[in-house]
C-alpha cells in the first residue's frame, strides 16, 4: 500500500466516464483540507480550510490549499461543499472566492453562518445554499447526498457524490459517539445504506487512525467540571476552542448549577457563541451570562470566565492572564480548566500557561491530569464499524499527515478492503475512478501557499530559509562608498549588526583589515560593486566565522561616488 | 504553599550555625541542575548540569545556570557533587571550571568518565574522587555519604550532606524500578536509616510528580523489542538516547538472540558505549557489535543500527535517514523503533521523522504505539514511598517546571509533611535551614545564561528579541549617501530586503519618495545623519505596513560624503 510519490508526473487527460479526485490539502498534514472533484469536465470542491504554521515556517500567518490547479477552471465548478464549520475546512473560502465571487457554498445552517461571518471580514457576499442531513441536491452532474456526523461541532455533514462513475462517499471531520449532547448521531443507517447502493470510493478521517478503541463521551466532561466546580471556592476560569458549542454548553450547564455567572472572553468566543445562540444550538440558562465588564461586582465564587487561548496562543486572553497582563487577574484558590486537547507542537506554549497559572497560585485542571478533553475524530475502533458498515469498493484515507493515513489505510486492509484498492495519495496526488477501481495516475504540482502580511503566496521555502537563518543567527549589513576613480574608500566601511551577542563596537576590530582588503582589491583590478561586495563578505564572514563561532545572513553593499 | 517570589529581595548574612541552599538552575525548568550548599562561610555544588533552548530561544545552542552568585566566591567551593552523567546534570561543568579548573568533582565510576570525555574536549583536566555507593567523604564542614538510586543512566547517587545545621538528602535524578537490569536498586535501606537519623531537609526530583501510579520496569521493553525484532524481516533501525546504556544493552540482546549484528551510528553513541563498555555497565555479547562500513556487507535480515536523533533533531542520524539524506537508507519492510521518551517541544521534530520514515516505507514503532520506553524519574507513588520511609523535616522539590515541583510538594503534604515546612523556590530563590526549620529569606539575580557561538552569557533577552522579529517579520536595510554640503542624496537610496514576500525590486516603487523625504528633511534644516535615518525608517516603514502589513526590523543608514 505504500507508495512514496516523488517521481510522479502529470496525469493523462480524464477518460470518458471516469471520475478524478485530488486533494490540493490535508493529506500529508492536519489541516487545509480541501478535495477537487471531477467528472465531464466539471468540477465539486469539498472543503476549503487553512492549515496553521509550525514554528520552522516563522512569522507566516497561515497556510492556503494550492489553488493551482484550478485557477484556469474556476467556471467549472459547480459548488464548494463545506462540511463543517472549522477554520481547517472553512478558513480558505475567502481566499477562493476572491478568485471568483459567485461560486455557491453549500453547507449546514451553522457552517454557513460560520463562514458568512468569516467573509463579512473580507467584505465578500457569498452565494449560499444551505443543507440538512437527508437532504439531496444536484449540482451539475454531481448528485450530493448529505448524511449527519457527530463531531467536535455541531452540525457537521458526511456528503455522498454520486456520478455517472461511481459514488464517491466524504465523511468529513467525524466520530462516532453513541450520545451526544444534541442527540445528532453519526447516521449509521445512511451509511448501512449506501454501502447496500454500492460506496465506489470512500474518504475518511484519518486523524485518529492511530489510536486505538473508541473516544470516550462528550457527556462524560459534565460530571467532571461539575465535581472541579464543587470542589472551587473562588473565581473559575475554563479555557477551550472557540468553537465548541457542546464544551460551552457544559460549562453554561455547570455554571448555572452551581449559581455562577459566565462571561465570554475573546472575540471569536463571543462572535461563535451568539451565532450558536440565535441558531439554537447553544442553549444559555436563563440568565446565566453577563458581560465581561459586570464581573468585577460579582462575588469571586460567582464567577466563571469562558475564555480563549487554550493552545497557549500569545496574544489570547489566557496567556495574558498567565502572564499578569490582562485586566483579568488570578490568583491563589482560583481554578482554571484547560477542556481542551494538547495540539502537537503546542506543548512548550501551553506548559509555559499552565506554570505561569501554577506561579500566581491557580489550581490548573487539564486533559493531562483530568477528564476534561474528549476528542473530535473516530478512533481505530469506530473506524473499523465504518469500513464493516460501508464495505466500499476502493478506500482514499483523507485529513492527517502520512502516518495517520498509513493507519487508516492499514484499518481498511483489515476489515477486507483489498489492499490494491486502498489509494495512499498525498497532496496534489491524482486519483482516478476508473470501472469502478481507483488508482493513482499521476500527481500536478502542489506547494504550500502562505499568507504572510498581505502576501498570498509571495514568500516562498526561500524567503523561509533567509527568516530561520535571520533568527537562528542574526545579520550584518556592511556599507562603504568608493572611489570610482581610484577605488579609494571614501566613507565607511560601517559594519552594522542584529541577533548578535556582542555589540556593534567588536566589529571595530576588523574595519582596518575590511578597507585594506577593498583597496587592495580595487589595485588588483575588481572595481565593479559587485566584486568588492564579495570581498567585504568574504572578510566579515571569515572573521565572525573564527572569532564568535556564528554564521549569520551578511549583506555587503558597495555605493560608488 | 504557593509562593510567588516576584518580590523577594536579597537575602541577610548567613547565621552562625545555619546552613543555606541555593539552586541556580533547575527549579522553574527541566535542565541546568544545579544547587549550592552552604555552611560557615564553605560551599558545595551538587550538579552542574545545561538546559536546551526552547524554539522562543533561536540560534542558542544551550543554557547554564546563572554562575554569578558564587562568581566571586569560587574559592569557598569545597566540591561539586555530580550525581549521574546526563548533560542536564554534568554539561556546565567545564563552563564552571574555566572560572577555577581545580575544584575537585565527586562522582560515581561512569558520572566522572562521561565528564572526563567532555572536559576533553573543551581541553580540562579535572581534580576528581571517584565514590561509591555506602562511601562517606569530608569535603570541608561538608560530609557527604552517597546512596544508590535508579535512573536511566547506570551509577547514579543520591547525596546525604550532614553538617552542624542538620542533614541535606538530594535525590538526584531517581526512579524505584524493584528489578532493574543491573539489580542495582534505589537504597530504601539506606532512606530508611537516614530517616531514622533524622533527614532534616528533603531535596527531591520532581519531574513526574504529576504522574499518578508507578513507572514500568525498564525490563519490561526487552520482551516488546523482541517481539519487534521477531516481525522483522528486514533491517531495523533502533534510535534512543546516547546515554542510555540498559536500552542500549537490551538491544544488544534482542539482537543477539534473533542472529543480527549492530552498528553503532552517531559519535556520542559511539563513545558512551565505548566507555560503558570499558568499565563493564554495558555487556556486549561475542560478535555482535560490527562497524557501520561493514553493515553493506550483510543481509538485510541482520543488521540493527542503533543510533542517535530520537528526539528528532534534524542534524543527527535518524532525522537525516528519515530525509533520505544520509549514506543509510530505509525502504519498504524496514522497521524503526524509536525506544525514547516524546520530550515536550519536540513533537513536530519527532512526527516529522515519523512521517518521513513512514512515506518511505517503513514501519515506525514508537512509545505511542508499544511499549519501548519508560521514564527515568520516580512518578507519584514513588515519591509518596520516599516521603514515608523518610518522614524529612523539610521539603525542597527540585528538577521540573513550577507544575512540576507544585505536583511534589503537595505529595509531600499528603505524607504528613506539615506545609510550612515544603519550600516551593525558584531558581535563585535563598532557603536556609535555621534550627531545624526550612524558609525562604531571600532571593539572589540569577537569570539565563545563553551559549551562543562562542559568547557565554554575551547574548541576552534584547537579541533574543531581535532574532524573534528578524525571524518572524526579516529585515529591510536603508542605504544612502548625503552631500555634507548641501543635502543633496548623492547616491543612494538603496534598499535590500530579506525574509519578504516581496523581492527588493517592489521597493522602487518608495525611492523617489524616500529620495525626496531626505532632501526635503534636508532643507529644513535636519542634516545630522541621525535625524535623516530616522527619515528614512519613518517612510519605510509606513510604507511596508501599508502595503505589505508587516513589521520588519528597518536599519536605516545615511553616510555624509
Amino acid at each position: 500500500m505504500s507508495h512514496p510519490h516523488f517521481e510522479l508526473t502529470l496525469p493523462p487527460a480524464l477518460a470518458d466516464g471516469a471520475l478524478r479526485v485530488v486533494a490540493l490539502g490535508g493529506l500529508g498534514e492536519v489541516g487545509r483540507n480541501m478535495a477537487v472533484l471531477e467528472f465531464a469536465g466539471r468540477l465539486l470542491v469539498i472543503d476549503c480550510g487553512v492549515l496553521f504554521p509550525e514554528d520552522h515556517q516563522p512569522g507566516v500567518d497561515l497556510i492556503l490549499p494550492d489553488f493551482e490547479y484550478i485557477r484556469e477552471r474556476l467556471d467549472d465548478i459547480e459548488a464548494i461543499v463545506l462540511t463543517h464549520g472549522h477554520e481547517d475546512h472553512i478558513g480558505a473560502v475567502p481566499y477562493l472566492l476572491r478568485l471568483r465571487q459567485d461560486i455557491p457554498l453549500v453547507g449546514s445552517q451553522l457552517t454557513l453562518a460560520f463562514v458568512e461571518a468569516k467573509l463579512k471580514e473580507h467584505r465578500i457576499a457569498p452565494v449560499t445554499l444551505a443543507v440538512r442531513e437527508g437532504q439531496t441536491e444536484r449540482f451539475g452532474v454531481f448528485e450530493c447526498e448529505f448524511v449527519a456526523v457527530n463531531h467536535s461541532i455541531p452540525d457537521a455533514l458526511a456528503v455522498a457524490v454520486r456520478t455517472p462513475a461511481g459514488t464517491v462517499l466524504h465523511t468529513g471531520d467525524f466520530k462516532m459517539d453513541q450520545l451526544p449532547l444534541d442527540g445528532r448521531i453519526t447516521d449509521l443507517r445512511a451509511f448501512a445504506r449506501l454501502g447496500e447502493q454500492g460506496v465506489d470510493l470512500f474518504m475518511v478521517d484519518s486523524t485518529n487512525a492511530e489510536v486505538p478503541g473508541f473516544v470516550a463521551q462528550e457527556r462524560g466532561i459534565g460530571p467532571v467540571l461539575d465535581g472541579v466546580f464543587a470542589d472551587s471556592t473562588k473565581r473559575i476560569i475554563v479555557a477551550s476552542f472557540a468553537s465548541h458549542v457542546h464544551r460551552v454548553q457544559q460549562v453554561l450547564d455547570a455554571a448555572h448549577a452551581h449559581g455562577r455567572k459566565v462571561a465570554l472572553v475573546g472575540r471569536s468566543m463571543v462572535r461563535n457563541m451568539a451565532i450558536a445562540s440565535d441558531l439554537g444550538y447553544l442553549k444559555i440558562p436563563q440568565d446565566v451570562l453577563v458581560d465581561l465588564k459586570q464581573v468585577d461586582q460579582l462575588p469571586d465564587d460567582e464567577i466563571v470566565l469562558m475564555c480563549t487561548g487554550s493552545q497557549g496562543e500569545p496574544m489570547a486572553a489566557l496567556s495574558r492572564i498567565a502572564n499578569n497582563d490582562h485586566k483579568v487577574s488570578v490568583g491563589p484558590g482560583d481554578t482554571v480548566i484547560l477542556a481542551s486537547s494538547l495540539i502537537p507542537g503546542n506543548e512548550n506554549a501551553v506548559f509555559r500557561v499552565i506554570n505561569g497559572l501554577t506561579r500566581l497560585g491557580a489550581r490548573v485542571v487539564h486533559s493531562g491530569n483530568a477528564k476534561v478533553h474528549v476528542s473530535g475524530h473516530a478512533s481505530a475502533g469506530e473506524l473499523l464499524y465504518c469500513y464493516n458498515i460501508l464495505k466500499p469498493r476502493n478506500v482514499m484515507p483523507v485529513h492527517g499527515e502520512v502516518r495517520h493515513l498509513v493507519a487508516n489505510a492499514a484499518l481498511a486492509v483489515q476489515t477486507g478492503v483489498p489492499a490494491d484498492r486502498v489509494v495512499l495519495a498525498e497532496d496534489g496526488v491524482v486519483v482516478d475512478l476508473v470501472d469502478g477501481k481507483a488508482s493513482i495516475v499521476g500527481a500536478v504540482p502542489c506547494g504550500y501557499v502562505y499568507v504572510d502580511g498581505s502576501s498570498v503566496g509571495g514568500i516562498t521555502e526561500a524567503e523561509l530559509k533567509d527568516r530561520r537563518i535571520l533568527g537562528d543567527e542574526g545579520f550584518i549589513s556592511i556599507f562603504a562608498v568608493v572611489s570610482s576613480a581610484d577605488g579609494k574608500v571614501l566613507a565607511g566601511p560601517q559594519i552594522h549588526a542584529r541577533g548578535f551577542a556582542e555589540q556593534d563596537h567588536v566589529f571595530e576590530d576588523i574595519l582596518p583589515e575590511l578597507t585594506r582588503a577593498l583597496e587592495e582589491a580595487a589595485l588588483t583590478g575588481a572595481t565593479d560593486t559587485h566584486q568588492l561586495q564579495q570581498v567585504m563578505r568574504r572578510v566579515v564572514g571569515r572573521w565572525v566565522s573564527n572569532r564568535l563561532r556564528r554564521r549569520p545572513m551578511i549583506i555587503p553593499v558597495v555605493v560608488e561616488a
